[in-house]
């Protein structure tokens, strides 16, 4: 069995290979980039540079595909909203050529989508959100994420690519990089470990949902076997942390105080947002393992080696 | 006040055109082709030939909009499914370009936007449909009308632009083109003027909700000037016809029997979607004023000076 990974040279990406092959798929990597440094992804059988979106450029170098995981993104939540034109035109117009190029292959691969848990619900009506919640996006980066989940479910009743959608929460861990505008986790550690101060919006009392990336990994293995119905499953952390539990975790793994810069609270972040994962647990048989100081503190320990 | 309607010169738009002028806009529309024939649009102060996204070719010309109706659109149904592409290319990038071009402007007009009815809720969980029913569309038109939607919803918190959403049932009426894929009235009314057969999927038990396009032009008018918070409104017919119902309305119009060719049901077809309009009733004091047979006689005469 053949998985490819249409950006598998990124933080997740990695992380989904690793399991994957350990799941006993044959790997590859599609993305614009090669997995640094050399030789750090063994777990890949091979890669290829190239766009995500133009199948035949890649089906037959990789010789194609039982399992797709698309986890290709040109954009965050907040480049999404600055430019809503660029976001559909690389993450929606990339899925619909992937599809249409899927469609031309003679054996159709499962299809396996990383969708947002934080992003496609909205303001949550109650917590924990569960896959049935109303699904109202703020941004463009949410309404992007469902309009692609429409289209999945669309292509598999009009063409018949099977498909699964995982709404993950805010995956975390190590290969995460410190310098984005994305992964609070990553952020905050490699400040503090450079003794920078961290940049808090209000009272730190926001919660929200963290996922160790193997574990995201881990998820999206099963979904490549999953023999159900189901077509979307939320993959979060199981609880909430507020920005504060972030931090005071940081604080007791470095063993000293770090400095915040208090700004005021944003009124468009809702106060908590937190993933309810029964479904997975029941359908995929898949729960987060890694716990949350244990994974804070791997993520720590692998920023040591970030300039 | 004045009122730009993008997509003026097509059937809708001149049916919302007379009734926003009946309103007191003066009444601009922009649109690739003009009113035809000469003349035959009196209630226009003026035309643009242009592409509605392009804001800069037309927003000076018409002297600015106090109000803008969206009824541009290069898809139906069955050619977005046939070209998902295309369908965003045009309606949603579109879309994304004319809210770019509009925030530049001074001061932001209201925008009203006509989506579907028949498409965004997908299988009726309920009928007749609210607003609040669940929207799960079955194709890429009813997907990039609902993700439209959406960016409306986003445009307005985080850049101001007031908006209204009207979800359309099936339009029909005099101006409605008996030559196209969509409208099933014209369509039927046009061949059985013509004694050609009516082709009928399954036992003409379906049921749809057809809307007069006069009414549909009053029901802008009056979400032009709508104060309240809603801002998504059904604009049905109030009830469901069956297409038996529609061609034992034509065969009393007409004084005849016509003849059908009937081909097995259609298994995607639901078997009836009538939208709930109680919402448009009480918010925006619309109602549905011309009967179905009255609409009908209505088009059958328009119909008769058509080739």
């Amino acid at each position: 069995m053949r998985c490819v990974i249409l950006g598998g040279a990124g933080f997740l990406g990695r992380h989904v290979g690793r399991a994957m092959a350990a799941s006993g798929f044959e790997v590859w990597s599609v993305d614009l980039s090669r997995a640094v440094p050399e030789g750090s992804a063994p777990w890949l059988a091979g890669e290829v540079l190239g766009e995500f979106s133009d199948v035949p450029s890649w089906w037959e170098q990789c010789g194609g595909a039982d399992v797709i995981v698309h986890l290709a993104s040109s954009t965050v939540p907040a480049t999404a909203n600055e430019d809503p034109l660029q976001d559909v035109q690389t993450n929606l117009v990339g899925m619909l050529r992937l599809l249409q190029g899927l469609r031309a292959q003679a054996k159709q691969p499962r299809l396996l989508f990383a969708s947002s848990g934080g992003a496609v619900y909205g303001r949550p009506q109650s917590v924990p959100l569960g896959e049935t919640h109303p699904t109202v996006p703020m941004g463009a980066y949410g309404a992007t994420k469902l309009v692609i989940e429409h289209h999945l479910r669309i292509e598999e009743s009009l063409h018949g690519l099977p498909y699964r959608i995982l709404r993950l929460s805010n995956p975390y861990g190590e290969w995460q990089r410190p310098h984005g505008v994305q992964g609070v986790i990553a952020v905050f550690a490699h400040r503090a470990l450079h003794g920078l101060p961290l940049d808090v919006w209000g009272d730190g009392s926001v919660v929200r949902d963290f996922v160790y990336a193997s574990d995201v990994g881990h998820a999206f293995a099963a979904a490549a076997r999953h023999a159900g119905e189901s077509r979307v499953f939320n993959v979060g952390g199981g609880a909430g942390h507020s920005v504060n539990h972030i931090i005071q975790t940081l604080e007791q793994l470095l063993g000293h105080a770090v400095e915040r810069r208090v700004f005021p609270a944003r009124p468009f972040d809702p106060p908590v947002n937190v993933l309810d994962i029964q479904r997975a647990q029941a359908e995929l048989h898949w729960k987060p393992t890694v716990a949350f100081e244990e994974g804070v503190a791997r993520a720590l320990e692998w920023l040591r080696t970030v300039p």
